[in-house]
């Protein structure tokens, strides 16, 4: 299979008010909560990674379920994530980014707890966003400065 | 500082589109496009992920600016990043997440090419998102077995 190639094309509406385009009709909206100066039209970026993660999980529980003999009644994700604010204001030596993920998958099946454990773990092993926060993919920021 | 933590709770809605909450009043919608199942509602969480990042360096752009001696006229984000669904797809050997993530970073600013390239870089390292990505945090799956 080729390589697939994902996109989102982000510009500010207002403010701290985000809309984030994948170029295919779909858009999400980003903006942070009045006490960190936005209008609170949308979570944040922070929450948003937490979501795709969740989000992802949840997809591949539901896309792999029948093949992997899960009877699958359904499948809801919890994520939550710590992170030091003080390193974003540029204290030294304070991690930037979140330092520990959790993410609570909950699934009702009719099969054993053995074959449900076992299930999460291919979930977490499948997810593309959970590999790319797990094992990082290399990222190149580009400037492009407008004259 | 002390630990902030963020929240998201993802539950199906119907098939493969999945709404997001942060439990503090906002949600976003992730969907599969029709070819791969969904009803394209939404982005696909690649793609919220992605969003994620160019939000992150854009709130950090935005927020930052003034501090740093920048005159920022505009700023938007376009990222893409390469994924072989066939890792997804069980595939031995083949990484399942992003390969590499691209992010352009706009910038029109009242200041010199140098000045904005160093904000560029700064904006890099100050982005909680992209730091996670870069460097990864410990994420933790916890299974609920509902019985």
């Amino acid at each position: 299979m080729a390589i697939t190639t994902f996109r989102s094309n982000v510009k500010v509406q207002d403010g701290f008010t985000l809309k984030c385009d994948n170029n295919n009709g779909n858009h999400v909206i980003f903006d942070e909560p009045e006490a960190m100066g936005g209008k609170d039209l949308g979570m944040n970026p922070c929450e948003g990674l937490l979501s795709s993660l969740g989000a992802c999980q949840t997809m591949a529980g539901k896309a792999f379920a029948k093949a992997r003999g899960i009877n699958l009644n359904d499948i809801w994700v919890e994520v939550e994530g710590d992170i030091d604010l003080s390193g974003f204001m540029g204290a030294e030596g304070v991690k930037v980014g979140f330092q520990e993920i959790r993410s609570t998958i909950h699934i009702s099946a009719d099969n054993t707890e053995e074959e449900i454990q076992d299930f999460v773990r291919f979930i977490e092993r499948t997810c593309p966003v959970g590999d790319t926060i797990n094992n990082p993919a290399k990222i190149v920021a580009i400037p492009n400065v407008i004259k």
